[in-house]
């Protein structure tokens, strides 16, 4: 038995998880290990506990048993989130996008060149989403090489994994106090890029963020295309966000055939890249992400309340991800409704890949890191009433559907449970 | 000063509510009386607390100071709401309406014949409604009596403001075990009504409830409409569903030139009625609705979920009327989209209005019941970050956004507090 596999914790109960193949596997009386690195050592059955404590040499002693209204659930994956719109979460959704931008967005982000505002929000926004189960994030920061360290620095010191972009626009003739020339952009890019490797950070990284095509000069676009490729790192951006931004577009590049081609041809579409809702692409650009293995990030909500949805809660997406393809069914009876179980898989396991982090998380695959929600469905003071046990699959149901932070009883992040916060984090 | 005007409680801080004239009035720094009979005896500013002190005659240590990030709002008011399906909230969510009623609705609605089995579901709802700040609600009971009653007896001891029906539904060909004969229908809508009324609840009363027109023969509808007329009481119905629905009651009642017209020729459209959904009627229809004062129910969720919404959180419903307001302006741009200030007043005074109950409740008038939520924005372990002192405007908009039971730490009806429970009403 090799080193990596001295085991730390073992769970014994239930648990659900989605596999390429099946959107939800319930493992009812399961047993799993996790090594002291923090990954997954086994899964087996519960009355196998015996043979896998001799195979992985823990005590019986050491088994958690979970109670019968309780399950674990692979962390959740938000794929697309602004942190520092959490500083006006739950307001100001009342204007269409572009306005929306230089009322709100752009003032509110030009505050985070100051560290300490900085330090409160980004504190405030990864205690929320990992209280509400975010297990990995990919963050969008502000133009603001430090601050966006910053965020990269709390999302590791409070355990959550983390990609935070430090944002790209040279191009904003709209806002006098937030914007960057071509040069600041791409010097101020290398250094946070350079900066936040050199953290060694196990479970932070840097992602390349212009912030869309249109706050973006075609030079800015190449370097970054060109950084990204040379780091090998992560790219995120918008695209076809809403038809006025795609026309602008069109105005402003005239030479792209396409939204999609504007940052294809400047190497900005790779199999790590993440692109931000994607509603009114064309067949032809689809197949250029399908070609390329970009991600898209759609999100229902984020089309209503531009704000990339007013809640820190994945649970949140899911259920509007549920009523808005209700919406489409009823609107054209041909569409075929995503079940419960499609949507679980879309926040867990299928955020994962569209980040391309499917090899350390997302679902409780031997020999992933593991990210984990212990869910008590019946937690007392919390959201559900139980009539009696339930099945797993039910419990599932109602949480996704009526749960909140109070169901979440426990998170842990490779293996490291990071809630509840301890005395250190809770400041 | 007569008797009646007694004071018990007085608060200062701020309060927000409407009026039929504005959407959101903020009063910041008032100062508010109740008086013994739970009625609202005065309202005014703080600054003047000495001369109202001395002219209601309360003592200044008596009043209750609200905090910064503190207000009452009126409690909110649940036009429609099925109370045996708060038994399965938040699972079978995978059905068109016929089917769905068929497969989950009436089998579960027969369990209620089983008083054990109803007063474990209905002491839940109401709780749970009450906690989440829903002082006054319009329920569908089941086909089942004593069921019923229970249902207004628990609303009662629990201090919820409510209309409670028992089901009538003469005509269920699909059902074995869920249904009623003509016969037994009228006579228990009238024992349901007697029984009910001779309790003397003050704040419980009984609404006439045909299910919908598919499920009742013209002669029970007449005897309903009756029924409600001799004992002046409020009426609820279904209408307008689905395009299905109304295909359906077209063939059952060729005689009656629409869904309005079967239920307004039968003497069921007062302005005591309240009709859920409505969403496909003619300008006809509507013009029958304004003549008669009758109100509709639309509940954007329920028209999604059939189960009536699968959350028993009005705040659920003040969220969905925002976004499908915002998605009828996406796809329209010439539809105004509702303000979260407009939606307040849906959730309030709207309500009370709907229900015929705005005498008593819906605001913050002098005269009425101070039916009211304290809000504490801030309240520990909620789902709310502040970053700093805001605006009231402000505190409200993220309460109904992102607020959940956690902010919601007082709620009274009638000037009696029912949230937190009592020792007595916990069990
Ligand atoms: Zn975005
Ligand atoms: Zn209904």
């Amino acid at each position: 038995m090799e080193e990596s596999s001295t085991i730390e914790q073992v769970y014994r109960g239930t648990f659900v998880h989605s596999t390429p193949q099946t959107p939800l596997l319930i493992l009812e009386d399961a047993l799993l290990g996790v090594n002291t690195h923090g990954k997954i050592a086994f899964i087996g059955e519960g009355k196998h506990v015996k043979r896998l404590s001799q195979d992985f040499k823990f005590s019986l002693s050491d088994v958690k048993q979970m109670a019968q209204h309780e399950f674990f659930m692979p962390g959740m994956v938000d794929t697309h989130i602004h942190a520092p719109q959490y500083s006006y979460a739950g307001t100001a959704l009342d204007l269409p996008l572009l306005q929306w931008l230089n009322k709100y967005t752009f003032p509110v982000e030009a505050r985070f060149e100051d560290l300490k505002f900085a330090q409160q929000i980004y504190n405030q926004v990864v205690k929320r989403t990992l209280r509400n189960g975010t297990t990995t994030a990919c963050y969008f920061a502000t133009i603001h090489t430090d601050a966006s360290l910053l965020l990269g620095q709390i999302a590791n010191d409070l355990g959550q994994r983390a990609l935070v972009g430090k944002v790209c626009m040279d191009r904003n003739d709209s806002a006098k106090t937030y914007k960057e020339t071509s040069q600041e952009s791409q010097e101020e890019t290398l250094r946070f890029i350079k900066e936040l490797l050199e953290k060694k950070y196990p479970r932070v990284s840097p992602v390349v963020t212009p912030r869309f095509a249109l706050y973006c000069t075609e030079p800015l676009l190449g370097q970054l295309g060109a950084i990204a490729k040379y780091n090998n790192i992560h790219i995120q951006s918008h695209i076809g966000e809403t038809v006025d931004r795609m026309n602008v577009v069109k105005e402003l590049f005239p030479d792209s055939k396409s939204y999609t081609d504007v940052y294809n041809k400047h190497n900005l579409l790779t199999d790590k890249t993440v692109m931000a809702h994607g509603c009114y692409l064309s067949d032809e650009e689809l197949t250029l992400f399908r070609q390329t293995g970009a991600s898209l990030a759609h999100s229902n909500k984020a089309m209503l309340y531009v704000a990339g949805g007013y809640s820190a809660s994945m649970l949140d997406a899911v259920r509007r991800a549920l009523e808005t393809s209700k919406v489409l069914t009823i609107q054209n009876p041909g569409y075929k409704t995503l079940t419960f179980e499609e949507v679980f898989r879309l926040a867990t396991l299928g955020g994962s890949q569209a980040l391309s982090l499917d090899k350390q998380t997302g679902n409780f695959e031997v020999g992933k890191d593991f990210d984990a929600l212990r869910v008590n469905v019946a937690a007392p003071g919390g959201p559900i009433d139980l009539i009696k046990d339930e099945h797993p699959k039910i419990l599932l149901e109602k949480f996704l559907n009526l749960g909140d932070d109070r169901n979440i009883v426990e998170v842990f992040v490779a293996g490291k449970k990071v809630v509840p916060f301890t005395e250190k984090t809770q400041e």
